[in-house]
């Protein structure tokens, strides 16, 4: 992790082009409204144009088709937003926690950590767990007996892994409760957001991909396979024996229900409900824009009607069909 | 808890007819997919029947109308899926964590404790709490105090029982805060997720009945009564004062908001919001099935012009009434 | 806080006007329908109207307009709800644990604490974070590195502040971290619900206005800003980058989606999605009551045909122009 670097130092490491004085010296990144002397900002969507005009930053990371629009130092590349990304971990270490089991911290028999991984206050790590180099768990983190962690994981506080599916079995009025054998595995270098929770597989595993990212509060059923280099924002959840494909992207407060499919590269709107497998890569969407309450509910009211009122319709198309009608 | 059962010594447990070799060896049970030998799989779905062919399970437990699409030594019953996690309590322990107070765990002045209660790491229990025989708290359960739990409840990591129910007054543009001084009362038998959390009563008490099974991320507002035997799914939640039925079942992600009363037999689906009291056993949906985002959107633009689309209906219909229509 | 108090002695400390005999000890507040001798209750809504007969408290607080409804002593007032919850916070604490840090605590170097404050067993303070006068955190909160907490939060259990926001960006079917830089920031007379998560900002900082109350499970994420006095009930959610104004109140469950902007006074019913900013203060809805599943599948079927519907009803109202109609 660097103190400063110049402008030439980072391209020399990052790539890009320069444009202006390469000797700038950097020593952190900031949005272009907060940015001060000493930091670099970026230009990621066209819509903070107008932020750039006002912005105080020494530097600036920006797209050819932008590169006119600040006389600022600037490095232009393909993906500002990525290079500001690798930008700021040449300034910030990937987790702020340091290395090493803290005392607090409870680990049972059998749990074998890798190279420099840190396990923080309070963080409660089961049987025969395994946690693979690079790892940081941050305060009071669960892992279950006999789950695996990948390298480079970083899990949030309060984030569960491998508690019992919820498996339960009715009989009579009453629930039998189906012992949850499997187990959580985890690839490398997968981020799991604060209060998360992944539940064990019930006979068989939960299996989370390289390179997922999970955002806060996400819930993973029982047997779900979540595929590689997909993000899940928050609140996002998928039902058990759920399969989700590689390189997805769930948005904010969806949900996948049980027992589907999604495709690689499957993307879900935020706020909707996936009830059926998907099986070609796009965007899915099941969110109705909210309105004012007045002339929603107005409007929402006649939903209850709607299958009634198509056959309004086609009764008006075809008068002479009316009378044949019937339900459905 | 056995290490090996023949069939024949698991069919005089727990019923059932055994067809092929009795004195098969069984040490543990195994989805279709997963089996190997000394493992008994089910087939609870007839979905799943394309796996019955290709296991390597020892044996199977299914119904009288799958027996004879296998010829392996089998255990046939009227409810494979709740014989199977009879099978599997058999073999596997209904939690993990051994019995007793774990070190790190903080009981505060005036907690009674069952017989055989297991207390997991971190755990904190506030005073006057009561809990029952044969309980288990996995890590990090925090009991608030005066809360009542009642005996073989099984809570995960991170679930939190007996926090401030959200009382707040509105005077003046500010929020005064009222003091919660229910409880949390939960009957026998209780299952509770992981991060899930139920919040203790106003004045009076939230009030969980015997049986009921709720997963992860679930909330309970306070006062609310959840009757028995009814069984929640992840990340649904119930908001205050409202009252759920028994042997209701709440599907993922399903909300239920305040003050409102489900009869006994309520089935919620997934993903649906129920915002007006259910007084008829049934199923309730309020979902709709997501789609590819354009044709999504372009229909969706709709619902918010349907009473007018309504109103233009009604007008061809009725021809000569159309000038006097006004709106509503 | 109070053993026991007067009528009397209660309105002279809290206004309003006393009907009836003022000698009246009280010692507790309670639900009308749980009330016994001794305790004072309160009719807030006219619903609860039949509760009053049949109550045995001692004492009800109540508006004017009900003020002949009951032969009890009672104190007339402008706003009932507001005028128990004073009195109940004389009888009560507005928390229950005793002051100091619990010796479980792991409080890093730099922390400053301010007077009176209570720090639950289990809790956990990163490094610089400052905590204001009065302030209770309930047992197993985590606050991240940098933060600040005003004074008299509330903050229960299992409460995650300044874990990292969810910033990736994409780059060649991967992810790239996006180190989080920024801080949260909490004003002051701010509640926090069970297990309720705020991310730091990704290089600004995420901010929680003076009197915000967020019940449990809600997600703030980074770079949010909350307004002073808005309310948020139960498993609500606000994406990155999004503004909500000042008294704000939104229903449970209900999400905002990221980079968005409601005004002062915005109220979004319970259940509903956001996915416009709002610049008008109002209610704001998007929810469909559900139904019976059989009916509401009906009609929800409609909905992916409602564009087509709308141009079956415009071809009849203009049948020369039908041969015109093009998609869209």
């Amino acid at each position: 992790m660097a103190a400063a670097l110049t402008l030439a130092q980072i391209a020399s490491r990052l790539g890009g082009r320069i444009v202006g004085n390469p000797e700038i010296l950097i020593r952190q990144v900031a949005s272009l409204q907060g940015a001060g002397p000493g930091q670099i900002s970026f230009l990621a969507r066209s819509a903070f144009k107008s932020q750039l005009a006002g912005t105080r930053a020494s530097a600036v990371v920006l797209g050819a088709e932008a590169e006119s629009l600040t006389t600022l130092p600037r490095i232009v590349c393909d993906n500002p937003y990525a290079y500001i990304a690798r930008v700021s971990q040449l300034f910030n270490p990937p987790f702020t926690q340091p290395a090493g089991v803290h005392a607090s911290a409870v680990l049972a028999p059998g749990v074998k950590l890798g190279a420099r991984v840190s396990i923080g206050p309070g963080c409660v790590i089961g049987e025969e767990v395994s946690i693979g180099d690079d790892c940081c768990l941050y305060p009071r983190v669960v892992v279950y007996a006999g789950c695996r962690i990948g390298a480079r994981a970083i899990i949030h506080a309060g984030a569960v892994i491998g508690a019992d599916g919820f498996g339960i079995a009715p009989d009579d009025g009453r629930w039998v409760k189906i012992p949850q054998t499997g187990r959580v595995v985890i690839g490398d270098d997968v981020e799991i957001g604060a209060n998360t929770t992944i539940d064990r597989g019930a006979m068989d595993d939960t299996v989370i991909g390289d390179g997922v990212k999970l955002d806060n509060q996400i819930q993973i059923g029982h047997n779900c396979r979540i595929g590689a280099h997909t993000a899940m924002a928050g609140c996002s959840g998928v039902a058990g024996s759920t399969s989700v494909g590689s390189r997805c992207m769930i948005g904010a407060g969806a949900r996948i229900l049980g027992h589907l499919s999604l495709c690689d590269g499957a993307l879900v709107s935020a706020g909707t409900v996936i009830s059926r497998s998907i099986r070609k890569p796009g965007v899915y969407t099941g969110l109705f824009p909210a309105g004012e309450h007045r002339s929603w509910t107005r409007n929402a009211a006649v939903v209850r009607h709607l299958a009634g009122l198509v056959k309004r319709v086609r009764a008006l198309e075809n008068p002479l069909k009316r009378e044949e009608e019937t339900d459905g």
